[in-house]
Order: C-alpha cells, then sequence, then structure tokens
C-alpha cells in the first residue's frame, strides 16, 4: 500500500482526482466533511504525498510568477490582464518579472523562482537562440510552468499561441494582392520561434505568389528606437519596399517615422502591415493595418492552463495542454490607401 | 541602556546610521570585520531592535510591491519600469498589483501585504474619495509605503509627484492663446486630489484669462470607451466646446474617436491636449499634443526614496522626501492646427 497514488485514493473515495487535489490545496470550495474524509482515507491508506504534506499545512505562496519580456507594450499589458483576473478569481497573487528581453536575467528570475516564492509560472520566454540548462534545472523543483506567445520547444509542458504562421502568410498575401512586389519583413530577433514561424509565413506566401525573396529584404532590427530609424532609413533608401511586413508593432511604429521623413506615403507608395495589439491603431496617420492578436483571451487561457495544472499533485502533471488562438486580420489605410471621407 | 537605539549605537561605533542599518539588514556592501564590530557592540550595549533582529536572521523578503491602477497604460507601464530598474539594482524583486481602479482591491491587497511578503511598497492611489481606514490599519505593520503620482493627503509617508496644477495651468492657457473660448475639461474621477489639482489649474487659467467657467463643461467620464464615446457624443454636440482638456490620455482618445463620427475637424473646429505618455503621439492623425508626465524618472525616484526608508531601522522612519517633477508641454497639431508640409 506504500506506493498508492491520488488517483486509487480518489478511486478508494469515489470523488474525482481533482476534488481530492483541491481538498489538500485547502480549497474553499470543497466543504469541510469531504475534506476530514479525505484525509482520514488517506491516514487508513497510508497515503503519503511528497509535497501534498507541505500544502496540507498551507505552505503555498498562493502567488504566481509571469515572467515576460517587457510591460510597456500592449499585447503583454493585456494579456497580463487577462491573467491577473483568473489568479484573482483563484485567490492568487500575481508577482510581474520584466525580463527587458534579456536572457541572463530570465535564467536568473528562473533560478531564484524555488523555497516557496511561488507555486507556479507563466512564461514568455526571451532567449530561444540560448542553451536552456536553465530550464532542465528549474524542472526538478517542481513548480509547473505555462508558455505563451515565446515559448521553448524543447521544454515540455503547456503553451498558448496563435496561429503565427497562417496570419503571417494571410497578411503577406494581403500586401501582395494589393499590389506590393518588393516585400521587406522586420524582425527584431530572426532566432526567437515566434520570429521564425511568422518568417516562414511571410516567405512561403512570396513563394506561392510566384514571387522571389529578396534575403536583403529580411532586415534584422532591435529594441532600441533610434537604431531603427538609422537602419530603416538606410534600408527603405537602398531596397525601395513597396510593402512591409512589421513582425512586432514597434517596428511599424519606426517604419511611420521613417516614411514621414523620407516623405514616402504611407499606404500609397509603401504598404505596412504589422503584428500589434495597439488600441489606437485605426487613430494613426494613416490609420494601421493590424494582425491582432487575442492578447486578453491568451492570458485568461494560460493562466488557467496553470491552475489545471495546480490542481494535480505533482507526480499527475504529465498531460500538458496546447491552445492555438486565432489572431485577426484588420485592414485600413496603411496597406488599403488613404479612403477618401 | 535599555532603551539605546540605533543612533546611540552608531555613534559609540563611530560609523553613520546607515551602515549600521545596512549591516543589520545584511547588505553586502558592508565587510564583515565591520559587520562583527557592529554585531559584539550591540550585545555589549543590550542593544535589542525589534524589527532588526529578524533582519539579522534574514527573514527579509527582498520584495517590493508596486501597487497601481492599471499596466495597459503608458504612464503606469513607464514608471513600473523606472521603478524595476532601482529594485533589480537593489537585488529587489517587484510584485506588481493591478486595482484596476477598483477601492475595495486596494483595501484587500494593502490588508494581505503583511507577514514578511513584502518590505516595501510603492503605490499610486484608487481611492481619494473613500475612507481611508485600511491605510491607518496598514501603518501600524511597520511596512514603508511611497505614493507617487495619486495620494492620500492624509496618511503621512514620502511622495513622488509632477506639477500638476502648474502644467494643467499652461495647458488651458495654450488652448485659449490658440483662440478657444469655451474649453471642456474631462476627467475620470472628480473627486480624486490629482483630479482637483488638474481641475484647478484649468479653471484658473480661464478666469485669469477674464473667461468664464461653464459648470457643465466639466464632463465626468468613465474607463469605458463605449459609454465615454456616448457621453461626449452627446456633449460635443450639446457644448460646442471648442477646447478640450483631457485629464487621462483615453479621454482624449475616446474624443478623437468622437470628432472623427461627428466630422469635427481636431486642431481646427477643436483643440485638443491631455496628459498622456503616448509614445507615438506625433503619429496620431492629427498629432496629439500632450503634457506629458516623466513617467520613468518618477518610478525611479519613487523606488530611490522607498529604498532609503528601507535602509533606516524602523523607528527612525520619520523624515519623508517630498520630489515635485516637472512635466513637459509637447505641442502638435490638434492644438496648433495641421501643418501643411
Amino acid at each position: 500500500m506504500d506506493s498508492i497514488n491520488i488517483k486509487q485514493l480518489a478511486e478508494r473515495l469515489n470523488l474525482s482526482t481533482s476534488t481530492v487535489s483541491r481538498a489538500f490545496r485547502g480549497h474553499s470550495d470543497i466543504n469541510k466533511e469531504t475534506k476530514e474524509k479525505i484525509l482520514a482515507m488517506a491516514r487508513e491508506l497510508n497515503y503519503q504525498p511528497n509535497h501534498m504534506a507541505s500544502n496540507l499545512r498551507d505552505k503555498k505562496s498562493h502567488t504566481i510568477a509571469v515572467i515576460v519580456p517587457e510591460i510597456a507594450n500592449n499585447f503583454f499589458s493585456r494579456a497580463i490582464n487577462g491573467i491577473e483576473k483568473v489568479a484573482r478569481a483563484n485567490g492568487y497573487h500575481v508577482l510581474i518579472y520584466l525580463t527587458n528581453d534579456d536572457f541572463e536575467k530570465e535564467v536568473a528570475f528562473i533560478s531564484e523562482l524555488h523555497n516557496g516564492r511561488v507555486d507556479g509560472i507563466i512564461m514568455s520566454a526571451t532567449g530561444e537562440a540560448h542553451d536552456h540548462t536553465h530550464m532542465r534545472r528549474f524542472r526538478n523543483k517542481g513548480i509547473p510552468l505555462v508558455f505563451f506567445d515565446r515559448m521553448y520547444d524543447d521544454f515540455p509542458t503547456s503553451r498558448i499561441e496563435t496561429n503565427d504562421y497562417e496570419s503571417s502568410f494571410s497578411a503577406t498575401r494581403h500586401l501582395i494582392d494589393q499590389g506590393c512586389r518588393n516585400l521587406a519583413y522586420l524582425v527584431v530577433n530572426k532566432n526567437l520561434s515566434i520570429g521564425k514561424m511568422r518568417m516562414q509565413g511571410y516567405k512561403d506566401a512570396i513563394e506561392d505568389a510566384g514571387l522571389r525573396a529578396d534575403p536583403r529584404c529580411i532586415i534584422d532590427c532591435s529594441n532600441d528606437l533610434n537604431k531603427n530609424l538609422q537602419l530603416l532609413g538606410r534600408a527603405f533608401q537602398d531596397l525601395k519596399p513597396d510593402g512591409v511586413f512589421a513582425s512586432v508593432e514597434r517596428l511599424a511604429i519606426a517604419s511611420y517615422y521613417t516614411c514621414n521623413k523620407l516623405d514616402i506615403r504611407i499606404g500609397e507608395d509603401l504598404k505596412i502591415i504589422c503584428f500589434s495589439s495597439l488600441e489606437i491603431a485605426p487613430l494613426l496617420s494613416p490609420a494601421l493595418s493590424t494582425i491582432t492578436q487575442p492578447a486578453y483571451d491568451m492570458g485568461v487561457a494560460a493562466a488557467n492552463s496553470l491552475f489545471r495544472l495546480l490542481d494535480l499533485a505533482e507526480g499527475e502533471r504529465h498531460s500538458f495542454e496546447h491552445h492555438i488562438l486565432a489572431s485577426e486580420l484588420l485592414l485600413r489605410e496603411s496597406t488599403l490607401g488613404r479612403q477618401e471621407s
């Protein structure tokens, strides 16, 4: 009887695994009688969960960490609002860590998250191109982690993403339909998996239309506005693109400033579309066409996935979820041209 | 000798209070010999600090809480970046709590922040209009708190703010100089002190110019875009303002949408200026005139103030700082009119 697990315990009690798990976690939605019945049976069957014991003594932090590259970004701030809502409903605090796209920071955070500081983690990864030893070490700590938006393919866990490839393909196809033949692709970190998926959608749509993708038109930018303005100033003059697909919002913004400086008419001489959660995209001059991810819903989905993992005993957290939420193509003047009113 | 305090202890050691305090807090910049000298003297003089003892055993959380109304707002996300930078440099985590402008949430957060969860708090307050009993109860916990941007005047502590009255006066004066005579003031919560300061600047500038402030032109809006669109749609048609001073960014955005719907030419028929940290204000159609607070610097100042308080012994935290940082008036097409290129 030494090796009885939570499933067997639940079967003996005629209860669901989730109910038993929640009872051990001290959830208030399990009534007192049921809790006592579970504890009595657990004692009877010599059920000795590793970490459940500490949960019984309520050593949980009731805090989840959210690790994101930045919050001065509409996608992440909206996703965090979604996470926060679910966490609050579960009686949890949200601890937000900003990596500022610095991989060393991510490694430091992941290394610090132990000793009961947090019960679970929701993360948008920073260092796809780097070695992921820190994640392998982290796995042994038994803290569940859910990825959203940016993830490491070599770390098995639940993940929430959008249909990046398909929406990038559609956005590029839209530029081609609008007459663009020389399409630039702007990216911050070529090596991040999410950038790769978006870039592949761009490349495939060009090929699919019988056009040739010019490798020089894939422009590797940075997070620094001034550097991007210099880079794009040169690129727009040298390569003379008639379409720009910006993989992140800030590169579309840099493109706007560059076009204004070079007297390039956006929507006419150069059509621009980008991934963006900018609420005021319709108010830009001209209104910006966007691929808009369901940021808030992604946050909600990531938090729900994490709480489902937390409801399982540590040894039972094997079945991971993979949700793909669809982005929306919102076409406006920057690709359709100025609409005279 | 029972009542010896940290100042007396420091004097006997010929060290600064701050050094002694930092030694008790386990700061790495105090060398081992000095630390041991301090501890020996403390024992000799029977120095019995209340909470210092626990610091010696390193029970500090090395975490600060940042309580803000929202993060999907450029002002707060930039301020948090400033706080985060200082916290990181001090080896501290930042725990971000969102109240979503819900006073009950603020009360709940403040009540939960004890038992070593956080060492200090930086807060932008939500409920100026409410009873502040929760703050008085909180004071007994001995956790230092610093206000930034939105604060309770009846809670004595360090505070970081901007010159809201002066910049509101200047912005209103600018609208009048541009020919506006019927100026609307848009506010979310009339009763919040920061709103009052801004409103007073608006009122005084109008009076100063020999104009009459129409009370109906002070429009109390909400955080809900759709409700604001309805409200402003009616107000713009009924009151026909020729100038709008929006006390927060989202009300300027709602004004833009309303003008577009009603075919009111922004910058010509109606001039708009607002408090905003929006990076892309120059890219709006038309470019938006803003009063821009030094959000990042305010975050840095708030965090530095908090760490100075943390460096003092609990009983010594009496001298509070009050920093007023200046906002910048950035004039663009929405008040200057369209600039033909």
